[in-house]
């Protein structure tokens, strides 16, 4: 018996934002594996077994998931956004690496989804029009001076960029520390958008700038975006400004 | 009569790697604007109209599209992977910036899609699962300067760097001047992987090293993925390595 893991990332939340895929590899599989919330995403199937897990418990699951998959099920590990950035993706394989040997010849394969990033831009215009950055901001897994040191450096190559994990309970200081040493880099006047549960009922989309943000603005669902030099906001009436980074940088290297 | 624009990513090339919003929103067009081989993609429907431009006139295509909404057709802008990623969405919103005080009143709306290092990433395993970059290597619009600029931070803030734009017969020596930067700062054995035609027919990757990476390898359908110093590659029977990054960093800041 043959069985297969695939990880399948479902895109921010919105049922339509899933690729063909995706909802295909979730229709075939015999266990559906993941953080609960996310599991709940998926359409129920007769016969199809469910694994709720803790948001922290990520190689534990991994390691669960290959261990159904080498018993011969065919399980979809389910990642909000996509399953690459900052998912499931990166403890499957690292669970791989450190497992069983004959998990290495297990047919493992990755369905890619629209990640948080590219969800908020699509709501805003073309906020990463341009050269831009993902960085996560938790320091669970990497020392918090190795965050400060890609956020300097994708403050001085004048890249947007995308925070990750942003806000929690946990790290209450963090996004602010990240904002201040960015406006000493950027300065004050780069626009800072706050786009948490985008595509959902809830969704809330806030545009200001490095000078008035306040991280407290973030919660655990909020993706926040910091434009580059030439990041800008076409007015609109009646409705929210377009964000949108031009394509031309003319003239010299800032 | 209420015309509309949408700027739909349609994704690396695979049918089933469009998501349902961005099917819906191909449906009900009234047109189809986009760059020929894109438009090919859009499965055809009676009565819709199908606008094929050349690759360069991005600026202009644009304008005809924001044209024909005003004038009360629904229209479909098309881009391969995500339209907000190096594609049209920012070329639209320029447009919509530089013309008509009419336009910024229409109904524009973003659908996203799954960008080429995505794609490319989820058929190598998790190279992206840590903190990365996106740069593109065309100067078309940009000073090469600010392109190596941004290269360097990348590098020195230890990201994964996807390079979009990374070949073309205009520019023979960029990607190779790239490699060669990267190189010095990063050292020869960090994983370099070379993706062409993603979820396409003639797919093609490869897995070298920047110390052994040659920049004649890539054409305009690759997207370059270059490691951190974290980037590992796991050994499987029979077939192509997984490459992955860590979620995990220990010890000190390189």
């Amino acid at each position: 018996m043959t069985g297969s893991l695939t990880i399948v990332g479902l895109g921010p939340g919105a049922a339509d934002q899933v690729t063909g895929a995706a909802s295909q590899a979730l229709a075939v599989a015999t266990d559906i594996v993941g953080y609960g919330p996310y599991v709940d995403r998926v359409p129920e199937r007769a016969g199809q077994q469910r694994h709720r897990t803790d948001n922290r418990e990520e190689i534990d699951r991994a390691r669960h998931a290959l261990e159904m998959a080498a018993e011969g099920r065919h399980v979809a590990v389910v990642s909000s956004g996509d399953p690459g950035v900052f998912a499931m993706a990166a403890a499957v394989f690292e669970a791989v690496e450190t497992g069983e040997a004959a998990w290495r010849a297990l047919d493992i394969s990755v369905v890619p989804g629209i990640s948080a990033m590219f969800a908020a831009a699509s709501r805003l215009g073309a906020p990463l029009g341009h050269d831009f950055c993902a960085i996560s901001l938790s320091d669970n897994l990497k020392p918090w001076d190795l965050v400060l040191k890609r956020l300097r450096a994708a403050a001085e190559g004048d890249f947007v960029i995308a925070l990750y994990n942003a806000a929690s309970k946990a790290r209450p200081r963090h996004l602010g520390e990240a904002l201040e040493l960015l406006r000493g880099i950027k300065g004050p006047d780069v626009p800072v958008i706050f786009a948490t549960a985008i595509s959902r009922a809830d969704e809330a989309i806030e545009i200001t700038t490095l000078g008035e943000a306040d991280a407290a603005r973030a919660d655990m669902r909020t993706l926040v975006m910091i434009g580059s030099s030439a990041t800008r906001l076409v007015a609109r009436p009646g409705a929210r400004p377009f964000v949108y980074t031009p394509r031309r940088v003319d003239g010299q290297v800032p």
